[in-house]
Parts: structure tokens; C-alpha cells; sequence
């Protein structure tokens, strides 16, 4: 059973399929390339599971493919890896018609698209995301980047794929780690926006955690529908999509002390989520029963709920001050007004947020 | 007197404003900033002439500036300085609402482009160029972006200034080489678009190279307005703009093998463009007087009409078949139907082609 979902962005409008045997449908890929070379970017974990299929879907028309294998991890999303790509396009003749294809989880999915936004002033782009926290955050929304030394993402572009293919039996590889992970993005969207999904999400978690698979269908389906609704109202992020940040002021905090790829990205920002939560309470707009139910939806996800014993406040601090939310030398957070109901403030209680990063 | 051009590109319209002394006229400036941190990205040769008047334009607001000098040079026109520019921004805390300006020619305008184009996704860019080259070039029409070792703007971005200021004075302390490699990017425009502004430059061409300061506002100014009507019409290089590249596939490819900064962008276009020409005319659209005129305009503004002796037509090939105008590996030349209208065309006379880099 396949499901369809548009991303309505005007002009810059796409499809997101999603399903079983995605990768066995070339009439879902194929219609969207339209130059005589595809670059299929991917990494030494994803590559020698899938990039066959992929090229079985390519094999009957006349295009030359060019395989980019990269290293596995966070710590490989920088610029030297840009360059790597664009090195290769180059050396192998892509001309402004070349569709770059992404294949691998969020750390390929950002870096390619950012290859494809600024390779020759920008190709088409398909995103095939294979972990759970890709096909839930970056294939819908058009975040493309990499990280710096000094924070994470604060190099980029917003562009928007040709159309995102989420097959579900890409799961079946994903470590536990990993699925946890993006099970963290998948509880975000209920925790920000609806309080129903949430719910769901908290009945169903002992059988989504067993990857049964029409309730994943559901939840990544839900989940990108509740993420294209915010991104289709504020594109490039100027109101209600900052929410979609909620939990990663905290959560990149922690990646980015403890050296990116140590923390999985969803576990900083189940962490974040929680320590969101506790600062939500101390406004008195979440109980303490909100915030343990916030704590307990983690835990049945095997999710961490406390930051890292050796971070410090000072750590906190220094690198929250850099985040892309601030603005005028003001940090603004992302809280919860109630659980599913989100709202970014730069009015908060200063005391209760350095008692919470002091515990 | 001051000329004020729109350049209108639907929400991402901008002005240019084109005259002397504009850079005493805050006016001009303060509108476009809306944060509470500027950026001032320039070079060693530039800022100790004009950096102070910029900054005494800003110095009655309440902005912090940041200064960020570069080496003067084509060659450094490259994802190193790149980095430096972001890593310079992430520690000078730079948010979301920084405006970062461009104050020097086409290399600092291009890269300071590309840099607030990536930096945390985008912020605001305002160019102030200030050698004749980049006042009737890279001022209009948004390409941003730095070169790679195989091949020049490979990596890079469209992305609109909100704000172009001309200052005409800054050209007195222009030297001698670089006026001319400017005024090639004007004779370009003749000879591309307008016969009539091509036998006004003709006919003014000694005044104008004394740099007249009337009849320079007059060239820039038509300049800029046949860019910014050739641009609105294809703002992403799908059709006519590419017209603009007249002489450029031949300049480039010199650039490229003698190395950057050895000729001068403008001085490899003026020999690409006598080449586009004695093309057109072997494909029998020019005649023979047409290709003289075009020598004797370049020679006039003292611009080099031959390759350099020691390349290739080995080396014109290899670096041509990486062209951005290559499309599904065939090689496009903008050539000219007649003085004053050029065409895109992939067919040419290949064997006139090879004759031609041959010599």
C-alpha cells in the first residue's frame, strides 16, 4: 500500500511516497530525472545494502551513474565532505542537469542536498532516506547544510527535493540505537503539535518499537504531514517552523560539546524534549505529570532523559549562545504551553533555566 | 545626481543606486539593515581606502561592525576563504538577522555573496562594488559563489543583495589594468544586446577610458539596466541569460589554464569574445568588418585580443567540456547572429572551432 503526501510549496512543490517495495517502483523515480546523469550519494553502511536496487531502478534507461560512497557518521557532515562530492561531480563531468540522488540517513541526506544546492549554482535532488529519523525530519522541510567546529548546521541552503522515496523495509537494517533515535523525532512532532498523534504514539510504542510495520506506515506518515504543515505555512523559518526545534537548543548543545556522532542526534534531542518540559513546568504551563509523561514516552523508546554528567552549565551556555534561534544577542527556546501545543519564547524564567543546566 | 535602477525580480527585487558620493548617503544604506550586527567583508587593497566612509555611514546607528579583510586576488576566490569568512562570522556570534556587505570588485562580491547565501541558511547582503567590473557585472543579477580547482563558479549560489551601491569615485583610485578588464564586461553588453550603446562606447571610448565621469554613469547605468532586464527575464540561467556568457567559455577556459589571477576575468573575456566573433563569423553571420570593429573596441580600451601563446587547443577542449553551459555532454558557445544580437547555440562548426584554438 503505497501513501502519497504533497509538500505544497508553490512552484517548489513535491511528492513524498511512502510504502513497502518503494525501491522496487521505478515509475516513483524515474519521471522525476531528466538529464543523462544521476550521482547516487550514499555511505559504507547504506551503500552495500541498497545502492543496488537503486541502480536496478536506473538500469533500463540510458543514464550514467556515478556512485559517491562516503564515510559513516556526524562527524563526516563538514565542509572538507562537501568538497569531496563536489570534487567528484566535477571530475566526473555533471553539467546543471545532473539529479543527485541521496541515499543513506539524515547526515547524507543534508550534506547531498547541500552538494545539489550549490553545485554549479544548483541541480535537482531526490532524497531516499532510510532511517526512521530521516524519513521523519530531513525529507520534508529542504534543510540541506553542513556542521562547523562552532555549531551544528550554521552552514546551508533551503532547497527542496524533486520528490522524497520513503521505503519502510529500509528499517529492517537499522540498528536499535538508530531506530530509537528517530523515534525521538516522531514523538517531537505529537509533543508540538497534537496531542492526539501523541497519545497514539504512547499506546502503540511496545508494538512500533517491534517495527510492526503498517503502525511505522502511520506514524512516519502522520509525522511528515504535521511537518510539511509547518513548513509549507513558514518556509524559511521566520515564525511557527522554529517549533519544529523543539528540544534542540538543548539537544545540539549536548552534540556539540561532546563531539558530534558521540550523542545520536534524536538522543540529544530526546534529552532536549525533556529538559523543555522541566523548564515548561517551572512556567507553570505543564504539570508534573506532563512532564513525567514526556519522561516515560522516552523511556519506552529506549531514549537517555538526562543530559551528559560531565557537561557543564558554562558549556551550555557558551554554545546555546550561537544557536540559529538567537536573535539580537536574545535566546529564544522552544517550550510547551501543554503537551502537543508548542510556542517559542525568549520570555522565560533565566533562574529556572541555569538551575536546570547546574543540576 | 544619483540614478536609481529596480532591479525587479517579483519579492526579491532590489535597487541599485548608481552616482557620486553615494557612499556619504546613509540614507541609501540604513533602510536596507535591519539587525543589530553588520558584517563588512573586504580586501587589502580596498578597505584602507573606503572602509572608514562605510563605516562612518553606520557609525550614528547602534550596530556592532565586524570587519573581515581578505587577501586581494582571484586565487583566493576558494572554499578556504570561504571558511574563514563563516568561521570569522560564528565567532563574532552572528544571528539570523546580520547583514553582511560586500565592499570591493567582483571577488569579494561574489564570495561575501556566497557566504551570507550559506551562512546559517542565509542572511541579508548588500554589495557595494567598487571596481568597474563588478559595478556592471557581478551587481546584478545574484550569482554568488567561489571557484573550485576544476573550474571557475563551480560551487556557489543565486542569491539577491537587497541593496546595490555604486559609488562612481570609488574608480579614481581604480589602476590602469583593471579599468580596462571592466570595460570589457561593457563593451559585452554592446555587442550582446544593443548595437546603438556599442557605437555610443565606440564613439566615446577615448573619453571614457580617461574616465569621464558623466559618461561612465551613462555606462554603467545602460550596463546595469541591459543585466537586470536580460536577468528578470530568467533569473535562474534557463534561457537568454545565458547570453550573457558571450566570451566567457573561451575566458574561462584561459583563466583556468594560466591559472586565476594571471589574466584578468575581463581581459580573457575580451579575447573570448574576438573568438565568439571570428566563430560567427566562419559560421558566416559576422563579416570580416564586424570582427575588425571588435578588435579595435578592445584595442581601444587596451584589452588583449589573442590567446596567451603557450595554450593548448588540448587545453581549450579539456576545460571547456566542464563548462556550466555544457549540457548532456554538448558544448554550448553564445555567439553573434550579428553585431549587437548573440545567440546560444551547440551548433557550430566543430572543425571551425578546432581551427580556431589551434592557431
Amino acid at each position: 500500500m503505497l501513501h502519497t503526501l504533497i509538500v505544497a510549496l508553490g512552484e517548489r512543490s513535491y511528492p513524498i511516497h511512502i510504502g513497502e517495495d518503494v525501491l522496487t517502483n521505478a515509475e516513483l523515480l524515474l519521471p522525476h530525472i531528466h538529464g543523462k546523469k544521476v550521482v547516487i550519494v550514499s555511505n559504507t553502511t547504506v551503500a552495500p545494502l541498497y545502492i543496488k536496487k537503486v541502480k536496478a531502478l536506473l538500469a533500463n534507461s540510458e543514464l550514467a551513474v556515478v556512485e559517491v560512497i562516503l564515510p559513516d557518521g556526524e562527524q563526516y557532515k563538514n565542509m572538507e565532505t562537501l568538497q569531496t562530492i563536489l570534487t567528484q561531480m566535477l571530475e566526473s563531468r555533471c553539467d546543471r542537469k545532473t539529479t543527485v540522488i541521496a541515499l543513506g540517513g539524515g547526515v547524507v541526506g543534508d550534506i547531498t542536498g547541500f552538494s545539489a544546492a550549490c553545485y554549479q549554482r544548483g541541480v535537482n535532488f531526490i532524497q531516499i532516506p532510510t532511517t526512521l529519523l530521516s524519513q521523519v525530519d530531513s525529507s520534508v522541510g529542504g534543510k540541506t547544510g553542513v556542521n562547523h567546529p562552532l555549531g551544528k548546521n550554521m552552514i546551508g541552503a533551503f532547497y527542496q527535493p524533486q520528490v522524497v522515496l520513503i521505503d519502510i523495509n529500509t528499517l529492517d537494517t537499522l540498528d536499535d540505537r538508530q531506530f530509537s533515535a528517530g523515534m525521538s523525532e516522531v514523538i517531537k512532532y505529537g509533543l508540538l503539535w497534537d496531542r492526539e498523534f501523541l497519545d497514539w504514539l504512547n499506546d502503540n510504542m511496545t508494538a512500533l518499537m517491534a517495527r510492526d510495520k503498517s503502525l511505522l506506515i502511520h506514524a512516519i506518515h502522520r509525522s511528515c504531514e504535521i511537518k510539511a504543515e509547518v513548513v509549507a505555512e513558514d518556509e524559511h523559518e521566520s515564525g511557527v517552523r522554529a517549533l519544529l526545534n523543539l528540544g534542540h537548543t538543548f539537544g545540539h548543545a549536548i552534540e556539540t560539546a561532546m563531539g558530534y556522532g558521540v550523542w545520536l542526534h534524536g538522543e540529544a534531542v530526546a534529552t532536549g524534549m525533556v529538559m523543555a518540559a522541566q523548564l515548561s513546568q517551572s512556567m507553570g504551563w505543564l504539570s508534573e505529570e506532563d512532564v513525567d509523561y514526556t519522561r516515560a514516552i522516552m523511556k519506552k523508546a529506549n531514549l537517555p532523559i538526562e543530559p551528559p554528567e560531565e557537561m557543564t552549565s558554562v558549556q551550555f551556555n557558551e554554545i546555546m549562545s550561537v544557536d540559529k534561534k538567537v536573535l539580537d544577542g536574545v535566546l529564544r527556546l522552544i517550550l510547551m504551553k501543554q503537551l502537543g501545543k508548542a510556542a517559542v519564547t525568549s520570555d522565560f524564567d533565566h533562574q529556572a533555566l541555569q538551575d536546570l543546566l547546574s543540576v
